[in-house]
């Protein structure tokens, strides 16, 4: 059986579904910053590369936190300095007003703060309590916004809990609410153990936007441990929301669960965007081509279906 | 982290879905046929018997085709007796009046012809034409609507065709509405190489009601190479769809694509489903395990994300 056909996949527009998506693209720093292997700096920064040659325009490039937590992350400022000319957007990390002075003094233009919208998540993750966590943000939010830095909130667990199972939508929206008040732009709702459905999203999404929150401030962030983050994004595509979180190649997960086998995959939902019309300005070819290149660098397959069909047909 | 609370994944209905699905299990047949290892009759009889057990209520269990096309499928007749005791829908594939004569031999009150919508593909999997294809089946439907029996009537190449590219919609609906007239109580639309996405899902549903077919009489067959299915699962689940083909482990695929990495996994639909509210009646964890029991015979992990997921939480 021959390659697909170069008009695949088929574009057949849906209603009601945004014109254009912005994929924020996590694969460099979440998913990396997963891996068991480390990856030298040099390698991160042509990862970099390649994906702002595929028309990606907002790539997640690193986290400022302390190299003692995550050792993955020890060459954030040599990593930043060495893709900071890309004519991209180079979110960072920052846990804490430390990790704000180090991203301001590089020249860091976004920056994201990370919290849980669990107690249990927040112990595990932050060692502090949900409003603890909320409160050491404040001066980190409100002095970014100071400098003119856009700010992203990540808000982890926001649909099950490993330790709590279901978590409540108010429950959500309260600490969603918060860090909208104390300045965050935009916020990346996560799945981060991957068991949302797409019934549970649109809830959500429906309170968020019940409660005053303008859907083009929320971004999705889903996990695919159980299959589901393509079928929740489209769910969220069909509530408005523009902006999706995914990795290239599929890679990451959550360091804290063997099971969270990964981000949804960027080549994955950009074949269900380019079907659907929805514009995203990525080349699929150049992007697969990415992956395939990371992949042989960790030494293993890209968990990517998508990058899998198109780079065995290469072969 | 813990395995995921019980209560997971949680239940949120959406609005404007069905109430009930009903899963038609593939595995047994389309599954154990495009695996390279021949899978003895009395593991594919314990497979099916396990499946059973699920909650399963339609387990299509053979195909009687001839034994020189596929090798895998040379003990039809010994398969369907081992399993004929079970309380469940057994359908069998028959490609001609031969095929159907051993079928009603048997026993068997449901059974299923395999259509191409493509030219290339009747041609690659049939050595016909569309047309001619369709004159074999019109006797085999006939004789078995005389029999009282239920007759399925699969679809393949419904979006895209490796060969020919994007399948135009008013091509599918002739084939369908040609099935339908020649007597099949239902059709299923394959996307038999993993291209499709929610629109044109939604676009060939549309134009099939809207050319007078019940959606009752409707079931959809999505391939993950892409890893799409889910989500056109989704957007079938919109359009009223309630049968969906599955395939227990993710097992199988196409024989004619390599990249053709396997059906919808059962067990990601059924979490999808549970998460909305969707009744099966089916027992994920003992689906999970029968699963795992399939895929220690075959000697490689299930591609299901949900298996993966849910087992490695269990060891």
């Amino acid at each position: 059986m021959n390659a697909p056909a170069p008009d695949l996949p088929m574009t057949v527009p849906a209603e009601g579904l945004p014109a254009r998506v912005r994929i924020h693209e996590v694969g460099a720093r979440d998913g990396l910053q997963n891996e068991k292997a480390i990856v030298p700096a040099v390698v991160k920064a042509e990862f970099i590369r390649r994906l702002a040659g595929t028309g990606l325009t907002t790539i997640e490039a690193t986290s400022f936190v302390h190299p003692k937590w995550v050792p993955q992350l020890a060459d954030a400022e040599e990593l930043f300095l060495a893709v900071a000319d890309l004519p991209v957007s180079l979110p960072v990390l920052v846990p804490n007003e430390r990790g704000l002075d180090r991203a301001l003094a590089l020249g860091a233009r976004r920056v994201a703060v990370f919290a849980s919208a669990t107690e249990s998540f927040a112990r595990a993750n932050l060692n502090r309590t949900v409003d603890e966590a909320l409160a050491m943000f404040e001066p980190v939010v409100s002095r970014a916004k100071a400098e003119g830095v856009h700010v992203r909130g990540y808000l982890s667990m926001c649909f099950g809990d490993p330790w709590e199972g279901a978590v409540p939508v108010p429950q959500v929206v309260r600490v969603c609410r918060a860090l909208l008040d104390m300045g965050c732009d935009e916020l990346s709702l996560g799945d981060t153990i991957g068991v949302a459905t797409p019934g549970h999203v649109t809830a959500l999404l429906a309170a968020l936007t019940g409660a005053g929150v303008p859907v083009s401030a929320l971004g999705v962030h889903f996990h695919d441990t159980y299959g589901q983050a393509l079928s929740n994004t489209l769910a969220a595509l069909q509530r408005g929301v523009t902006t999706v979180d995914a990795s290239a190649g599929g890679l990451g997960g959550c360091p804290y669960a063997k099971s969270a086998t990964g981000n949804l995959a960027t080549e994955d939902l950009v074949w269900m965007l380019r079907g659907l019309g929805i514009d995203t300005g990525i080349d699929l070819g150049r992007l697969v081509a990415t992956s395939v290149w990371m992949a042989a660098h960790l030494g293993r397959p890209s968990p990517s279906r998508t990058v899998r069909a198109l780079s065995h047909q290469e072969q």
